[in-house]
């Protein structure tokens, strides 16, 4: 496995199917919210499902969802080329290429590989934070996978509408104060708000993510699930955070690292 | 007291400063709803605010916003004449003729009484179900006081933005399935949606109301508070709720029953 690595890299154990991902602590390594993602997504994607995951970066979503579904193929954008390149060898490690793709590219012009109109599930956990808002990384793979330097919610909206079926679903997550402008870009964009799980870190601490399920030409009306609550008082993980990472889920299991070389 | 009351009303103690209350259950009795709205916004209410409840009903909102706060002045639309004088005798059985005023009246066309751009706090629980959706009720006046037929979200909205000065607040409870229309709505009228709390019947369940609070011409980012749930397993309430209706609240204390001749 040693030779999928590079400097600074380690293969972690996903704890799912023996799927294993690369993360590179100096870039964007993948956290809870996409953890979240992947399982509020994965109970609509069926076996035949044509899904795309925008901004994939580590390629942490694809390879979840596949850990939890029957998806025949997954296709994952990602404008970084050296996120693209590190999550292309995670799925070579996990002898994936068939089932998912890696495409390095932009989703305000996606390269041909990508078919308007073809996907069942378009799944994103995009840049959080606004461009003229809040702390900025220094490091720039850091800052693109955060910001919304290259990509902001309007952008993964328009670009979900374009790529989706009518009745397709769009799964999103991302901050719990930015649903304002997700339901305004969803109804302004024809994608109708169906489902929403708000996450607390605490049960009496106000939100700080968002899932968001929406569907093309769907009708409105929105379920509004139970709230997840993340930590116990005594900051464990609650039951709920315990099931949806599984007994034996992705919790920073290194398995390999790359050499210092 | 009893001379207040009129064939099938009831007078309640409402549980808050002596208030008392006048309820028909023939017509449309207050619920958890109004109860959740009152405290909600009362935390908007200042000494010198100006506040105007939508389609008050049987009164509830002003009596527990007076019972709440030191609001100098209350006014209260409502567009059934016949819940409109009631509500007006209770605000006289209270002896606060004063403090709050019973209008009867549209709220698509309010009388002169109701200034424009000149109020602190607008607050409305208007009617749930959509005209051509669910169950109507058989009697009119429990239609008109459940269903969107006088009144719908955008009309609350429509008059909200109207009625406040800016950075003006408004205050709705509602059905949580109609979240998508509410913050449309809002958006379209430059009513920025700012806090969102849901309201879930039990931990484990969707919410089924939620409430809202708008700023007129305020800035994006919305505040998701810890949800509130109603009861707990075994179908009491929850502290929070017995919080929120106070150790010696609103429960069905009927303290008088007018004639029945």
């Amino acid at each position: 496995m040693d030779n999928f690595l590079k400097k600074n890299e380690r293969l972690e154990d996903l704890g799912i199917r023996g799927l294993k991902i690369i993360q590179n602590p100096e870039c964007f390594c993948f956290g809870i919210d996409a953890v979240l993602l992947a399982w509020f997504a994965s109970g609509g994607v069926k076996f035949k499902s044509r899904v795309i995951d925008l901004g994939t970066g580590t390629g942490i979503i694809p390879l979840l969802i596949y850990g939890r579904t029957d998806a025949k193929c997954i296709q994952a954008l990602e404008i970084q080329e050296n996120m693209a390149e590190m999550a292309r060898r995670s799925v070579a490690c996990n002898g994936l290429e068939e089932r998912i793709e890696i495409i390095h590219g932009d989703i305000r012009n996606p390269s041909g590989a990508v078919v308007p109109t073809s996907y069942d599930v378009v799944v994103s956990n995009p840049p959080y934070m606004k461009v003229d808002h809040g702390f900025k990384c220094t490091a720039e793979t850091k800052a693109i996978s955060r910001h919304e330097i290259l990509c902001n919610i309007e952008d993964v909206v328009v670009f979900g509408k374009k790529m989706l079926k009518d009745r397709g679903k769009l799964f999103l997550i991302h901050k719990a104060d930015r649903i304002g402008d997700i339901v305004a870009a969803m109804r302004a964009h024809h994608i109708e708000p169906k489902r929403l799980q708000f996450v607390h870190p605490y049960v009496d601490k106000p939100a700080n993510l968002v899932l968001v399920e929406g569907i093309k030409a769907g009708k409105p009306y929105v379920i509004v699930e139970p709230p997840i609550v993340v930590y116990k008082a005594d900051g464990c993980y609650t039951d709920k955070i315990n099931e949806i990472y599984g007994s034996d889920g992705p919790r920073d299991r290194v398995i390999a690292k790359g050499s210092e070389l």
